[in-house]
């Protein structure tokens, strides 16, 4: 207990923020749990940037890493080769680190925490997934005597800030993308987050963690929203159903079940009322039973809050967070469920009863089927509700039926309120 | 890191709970955390009922509080007598304490945390509310670097249970009690939980860590749910409202605001839709918003959850864990907002316009009055929707209007989704 000297590595929005929520709230943090918190020094690119005077800037990350007096490096600069680079040497130099770089630890987590361990350091890395909400220490922490059966979660804000504006505004996938950007929820590239590539890296983090099994991004089934269009939107709604973007990671008997993608939630499922740019986890376990995680996933200031908790945490500590030793993952668990279809068909006559025929022929029980009403903006015209299947077989039947369809089917897992 | 040994003062539901989930998870904690769990003695009532075999019992406080083969005792026995004296002892002794002990915590925790800090141990008390939802953790840890603006929480699994079955089955607020009783939410005598002691006892946990002030329960406006009648619920859900039993803990001005009553909670409110015997905290804090946690919150296995969760964190600090000093807090923050009144009449003409001019007379301002449908399960019937006024004036009110009444009128907040 006492002073902290804090290195960032970077200093630009979550940076800027973290020095400016350490300024406001230093004297309660003194209060709470005796430490004084020092900005001794920030890597940055650019000197002659207007920036808070108390702080020391430098364009040479060696000031940080390799400096004596600097006791917990804090990487905000995001990228996945530099970031390595500083945080494998400031390990090695002795110091502990708090990363909010979900990207390079979905892609080389294991061999820095190995690394740290190694060395007798920590790395806290709340801020990397799901900005302020304690997903991490929820897991690591709260729930460290339970075993965790699945994770279901609403990781990406933009995400779901676009598909709520489509379903309750009306618009166009294009329209609410460039609505996100204007607030600042979205990339000018949306991508990483609208090809459910930002959720699916979370989701490496997160599994990692709560299974103590060796996870890569390779092993997870990812989809993401582009496919979807207004006539999803208002079939789920006319069903009573949402369309959201989930990342699932379950475990059945001993394997993973691993994906990423939009899905049809019941309306009064848990996470159905989780909107706009809000995050949620959802975790079941065996002795907590169901709990649920909710809040701001992004943000200078909700990203800074989780940077600041791990520092405290790692100062308080000053030992390593033993981590479970993560052994191999068993992937491919069946992934069975109810599940939404929506394609268009040829217009040729008898064209139905062939494609129900060949569902029916893979042991799938069609729940209902209707034409979905002609609407200009869509091509889609049949939506088809199955019983519980396995996606397996499912993926087997629309293989089947290529040929009575004019476009590749909209296939959505439906998630009950149960 | 390593060895563990516990004793464990009380084996009941949660005490047989904690046995029961370290026996089932050790291996995975021992490779999460590397510690090993070793339930090393019991205090029980009675030796002769049948206990899994592994662990010796003894009706001999002493043997635990006072031994030398103990590093942390776990008081799972509740009251505040006989609990207070054992943890006492056993901090003078030199142990760590786990509780899940809110009764004792509200009454005498600041003189417990003080003798912890003289002594350098610890109190985790992560059990103590809302059972495994990791409340206390999130406070302390997660939203350290955050100044807390205020706490909603349904922490009553109990009164959210009735107010769910009266909402949603239309049963009387007897017949929920029994329902509640049969499933094992509630005890034999429900006055605790109906009359919002045991909220109100986890308020006092919840906002002396939150704020950093000593609070007392007599600074709690308490109300319960005894007075509650189907003809509030069908008013608030002919509305668009659900009425929830909410503690609320507000810093407004440097002074706080503590209340625990019934309230009206507009439909897609966060905490609206948080139904039966599931509890949910809402925090709003400057950096991370607005944040919340929802799930079980009493239970045998819930409450394990948080004790072995608490037990882990202490024997992996074997530090204090330091609690901000309690400051003196300055009570009676101004409680402003709508406001829902329904009340029995006198059956005389010009009532009701005496009674709307007395309103107007506190400058308040009304903004919906009807008759409610006579129904004969109520003496209900006249109800008043107010724009926001301050609650003072609202009592000066009601207390001028008291000839006009047969009845004291329900008088609920409204919080609106926002």
């Amino acid at each position: 207990v006492g002073r902290v000297h804090l290195g960032l590595l970077g200093s630009g929005v979550v940076g800027g923020g973290l020095i400016d929520l350490i300024a406001k709230n230093q004297a309660l943090i003194g209060e709470r749990c005796g430490l004084e918190l020092i900005v001794q020094r920030a890597l940055v690119r650019d000197l002659n940037r207007p920036r808070p005077m108390h702080v020391e800037y430098t364009t040479d990350a060696a000031k940080i890493i390799n400096a004596s007096d600097i006791d917990i490096v804090v990487e905000v600069m995001g990228g996945t080769t530099q970031a390595y680079e500083y945080i494998k040497t400031a390990l090695q130099n002795g110091k502990h680190v708090v990363t909010a770089n979900k990207a390079l630890l979905a892609q080389r987590g294991n061999e820095l925490f190995h690394l740290a361990t190694q060395q007798d350091r920590c790395i806290g890395y709340e801020a990397s997934v799901c900005a302020g909400l304690p997903v991490i220490g929820t897991l690591r922490q709260g729930l460290v005597g339970n075993d965790i059966e699945s994770l279901y979660g609403i990781v990406n804000g933009t995400n779901n800030y676009i598909l709520t504006q489509m379903a309750e505004q009306g618009t166009t996938l294009e329209q609410a993308i460039q609505e996100a950007q204007k607030l600042g929820f979205c990339e000018a590239d949306p991508s990483m987050d609208i090809d459910g590539i930002d959720a699916a890296q979370k989701l490496v983090v997160l599994s990692e963690l709560a299974f103590g099994m060796h996870v890569q991004l390779q092993d997870i089934t990812i989809e993401g929203i582009r496919h979807l269009e207004q006539a999803d939107l208002k079939q789920a709604a006319s069903l009573g159903y949402v369309i959201k973007h989930i990342a699932i990671a379950r475990k059945v008997d001993g394997r993973l079940d691993l994906r990423v993608g939009p899905m049809l939630l019941h309306k009064r499922h848990p996470l159905a009322s989780v909107r706009n740019e809000f995050n949620a986890i959802l975790v079941k376990a065996d002795a907590v039973g169901e709990m649920i995680l909710q809040g701001k996933g992004a943000g200078a200031m909700p990203t800074a809050s989780a940077v600041l908790s791990d520092i405290v945490d790692v100062a308080l500590r000053d030992a390593p967070v033993h981590l479970r030793k993560l052994v191999k993952a068993e992937h491919g668990a069946s992934a069975e469920g109810r599940y939404y279809l929506r394609f268009p068909i040829v217009d040729e006559p008898g064209v139905i009863g062939e494609i129900t025929t060949k569902i029916g022929r893979e042991g799938i029980s069609i729940y209902d089927a209707r034409a979905v009403l002609e609407d200009e903006s869509t091509d889609g015209n049949v939506m088809i509700l199955t019983h519980k299947c396995s996606l397996v077989a499912l993926n087997r039947a629309v293989q089947a039926m290529q040929d009575q369809l004019r476009k590749a089917p909209v296939v959505l897992q439906i998630l009950e309120r149960k």
